[in-house]
């Protein structure tokens, strides 16, 4: 997508700033957009600088680092009202705590402070219908839910509610690529939406295998990837087990592995419960496996792993490392 | 690990010569190791020879490629006790499909054709005990569960069975790690092990979001591949979300999630049944997905985009790159 062609947004409204606002913030501004920040901590402005700072080195370590003059500048607010209402915002994107009441007395806000802009938030769980009960412009509310970190991973879950404008999910569809991702639009509301329900499904049979001794988190860690995380970075399930299949492709694997379904395996009809001592294994084991580095340090190492991934995808012009491409084209 | 303290094998004997028994062949014989094969299907041949040329492809991609006297020798078997009883055997590898009388039967065979050799089997399922209830030398049966492609991904779990001899195990350890893998010791027989174990969570809850209509297996393997699966090709699950968790590590993030663990995201505690239905939606969906390439086609992108991505990884001293510098180095 060429500047051109962009979507005409360049100021946006960034309303809650933890890990994921700070991402999109940092995102946002990389992409030359200007971003208006709220967030009630006193932290907030630290951890915008900081993941930005990490952001700035993933990007020039993709090679795609922007000159001073092409970068958004930030501008932190003392309101919800402060940030919605400057001038010119046709985004807000809001990236509140997981819960529902503060989502809506959020959204209201937003709501009540521009009557104009996107509202997108980045709910993992919620569905968009739910999130827009309490507004007076519902059709402008829709779930843009993306994954840490924010400046890097291009996936972005699009859903709209039932009351969400289709013209206004086609303009977010738009500028989520114009700002390197690839957003996925999500065909039908569900809580967690796609992405979250596999993640939350491997995380239960997880908790198992630690709550029974069966494998440690570093254990577990190095079963993901050493393999078939390795695969996934590339190709999902279902391409990876169409090839699993052989010359008989797709309906020949599930022949094969349908009836493991009917197996005993039990765990995973259950939720562990999340005793102390449960949570005590788990985050001394998680010590043990990664304390050497504190968390700050974990990211960079993660950031210079991920973008390496996405050079190497791009020399193969492959799924996710095509979205680097398009951001250097353009 | 240098040559010197390579374990003392240098002929095995491999049982079942599908994709798991034939990536099974290729990583021997790259490795320099001899190998006598047995499947009674008439395509064994093929299926190896294909095989082999993918993974020689591969680990030239990787720069690994040996001299080719340094290559092991394959000898094609007509019977189980003529591949297993062939001089100075000391690993037969059983791969035959996941059937527990096939397994039982292919393992009798094999104890009475080798009394000394160590037996390690493929299964992705089967507990080690219940692989050598039948044997009279269970002492040197161990589980060896490798992921496609097999001459690729370094990860192997190591599972003993309740009377298989300690010695063994640790013999079988620095044999994996001599072929360039990453063996992972499993702390107790489950079925299923650790990764098929998470994996399986993930295929129930994609299949629902098949047949519920929710996405489909493009949509699935998208959200997949341009989200988390980046991120697992480097660290797992635990690690990833110690740093989602901020400055207050594992115990912040459990506190945060944990109680998403009780919404009522009810579809993973049920399993949708394989109706033909849903069978020919997904065989539908997938070739609409994927049909473009036929398998093998398929298997080399996979394979080019997983030694670009180990490449990566082994620039960046980390994960799974490492097992590639240890290959290189010898």
């Amino acid at each position: 997508m060429t500047v051109a062609e962009r979507p005409d947004i360049t100021i946006a409204a960034a309303i809650g700033c933890g890990v994921i606002g700070a991402g999109w913030v940092a995102r946002l501004r990389l992409r030359g957009v200007d971003v208006h920040a709220y967030d009630p901590s006193p932290q907030a402005g630290q951890v915008l600088a900081e993941v930005y700072e990490n952001a700035l080195l993933a990007w020039r370590e993709l090679g795609l680092e922007p000159a001073a003059d092409e970068i958004g500048a930030l501008t932190m607010c003392d309101s919800i009202e402060a940030a919605c209402s400057a001038d010119g915002v046709g985004l807000v994107v809001e990236s509140v705590p997981e819960r529902l009441d503060l989502k809506h007395s959020t959204l209201l806000a937003i709501d009540a402070a521009n009557p104009t802009a996107i509202i997108a938030s980045s709910t993992s769980g919620f569905k968009p219908s739910v999130l827009a009960e309490p507004l007076a412009h519902p059709e402008r509310l829709v779930v843009a839910h993306p994954f840490n970190p924010v400046y890097l991973l291009p996936l972005v879950e699009i859903v709209a509610g039932e009351r969400t404008d289709p013209a206004l999910t086609d303009r977010a569809m738009a500028l989520y690529t114009a700002l390197g991702m690839h957003p996925l639009r999500v065909r039908a509301e569900i809580d967690a939406h796609i992405a979250d329900r596999l993640l939350e499904a491997v995380w239960r049979e997880a908790l198992w295998l630690v709550n029974d001794g069966i494998a440690t988190t570093e254990e577990i860690d190095d079963a993901i990837r050493y393999g078939f995380g390795l695969r996934w970075a590339q190709m999902g399930l279902f391409e990876t087990y169409r090839i699993a299949g052989g010359l008989g492709g797709m309906r020949h694997f599930i022949g094969q592995f349908g009836e493991c379904l009917s197996w005993p395996w039990t765990k995973l009809m259950d939720t562990p419960e999340l005793t102390d001592e449960l949570i005590d294994t788990i985050a001394t084991q998680s010590d043990a496996q990664s304390g050497a580095y504190d968390v700050r340090e974990l990211e960079r190492i993660r950031d210079r792993n991920v973008a390496a991934i996405l050079l190497a995808l791009e020399r193969n012009d492959w799924g996710a490392g095509r979205t680097v491409a398009a951001l250097r084209d353009g």
